[in-house]
């Protein structure tokens, strides 16, 4: 593989809709069946996204079996109950506190592990930060290769942990529905700040 | 703007590759400048990715002059000092603890701002989390305008709120050098775990 891209530029003006402009959140899904090739295709788009060290340390489980969503049902807010067991698709995104264990293969050109094995605060705290980019990562990717998302913080994270992530190091993050979204069901979208109101060039 | 995209199909492979498989990490950009309206763009795109509730919580300061960037050398870790203090942007990403007194704005649909105002730990976490899923978007969107990022995390957050975010109440993040890189002084790409490593369908 080629690491050279000579001359980029901006991606095509559909694309850039596709991933940001026109791409909305979606809460109701239409009955059409996303492939497992899909998922992996954007699993192995967006674990190449950067992170601190490469520590990688999220951790996704696709929610597709009828009996795996009964697992997750006491877990979700009332608000996000009907949507999230019509969807195809949930993943629920996580981060491994203990993703040092992996940064001898991760990361081979330093001795890393022991930066964040003797320091459980800072481990969490580099492992909530590097899963939640991961997480932004793999949104964009879904919609990358054709899918629509719904991403959700509303759900009880320590029911999610006891039910799917007994090992006690795996923390849930982000849930996100999955397929193909039903844009008659779209609400209109929630205002954005200007850049002026966000950003400052000094 | 219409928000309806029929048939959406996986975006182009030359996109992909330069959003996600081909894209790396730079440490060193050529002599190139960075335009204010590419800055520009990439926050417009950026700022349409999906947060809870519309909190979009990240704040941007763009590093380009020369005596910004002496306010950023005394809180870069020595190892990222020579490279950040010589690309040609730096983003200090940061995040607005307070960003719910815009909810009014931000998120109309509901009267969300006190389910924050009255939980300052909620808040903080909300901010932290949906800010950086920005940070990602961002990191994102400048390589979609055709600029290559290199994040880094590896600095005094306190010395550099203290400086850039006097208000109390933004909080530094993850710090973006922004430029055209200079593809020859790569390292190789590290390792990624594969799909079965980070991921499971059920």
């Amino acid at each position: 593989m080629t690491i050279h891209v000579p001359d980029r530029k901006m991606i095509e003006a559909h694309s850039l809709a596709q991933l940001f402009i026109e791409a909305r959140t979606h809460n109701v899904f239409r009955d059409k069946p996303v492939s497992d090739e899909l998922l992996q295709k954007a699993i192995e788009l967006a674990k190449m996204g950067p992170t601190s060290a490469n520590q990688s340390p999220m951790r996704v489980l696709f929610v597709r079996s009828q009996a795996a969503k009964e697992r997750l049902r006491p877990a979700l807010a009332p608000g996000n109950l009907d949507k999230t067991m019509a969807a195809p698709i949930v993943a629920i995104t996580a981060y491994d506190e203990h993703f040092y264990e992996h940064l001898p293969y991760l990361f081979p050109h330093a001795d890393a592990k022991p930066w964040f094995a003797s320091d459980p605060v800072k481990a969490a705290r580099a492992a909530f930060q590097n899963g939640t980019l991961q997480v932004a990562y793999l949104i964009v990717a879904l919609r990358a290769v054709g899918l629509d998302t719904g991403p959700m913080t509303g759900f009880d994270n320590a029911k999610v942990d006891a039910e799917f992530f007994r090992e006690g190091h795996v923390k849930s993050n982000v849930l996100i529905n999955i397929g193909y979204g039903d844009a008659e069901k779209l609400f209109p979208r929630s205002p954005r700040f200007s850049f002026d109101q966000m950003a400052k060039i000094i």
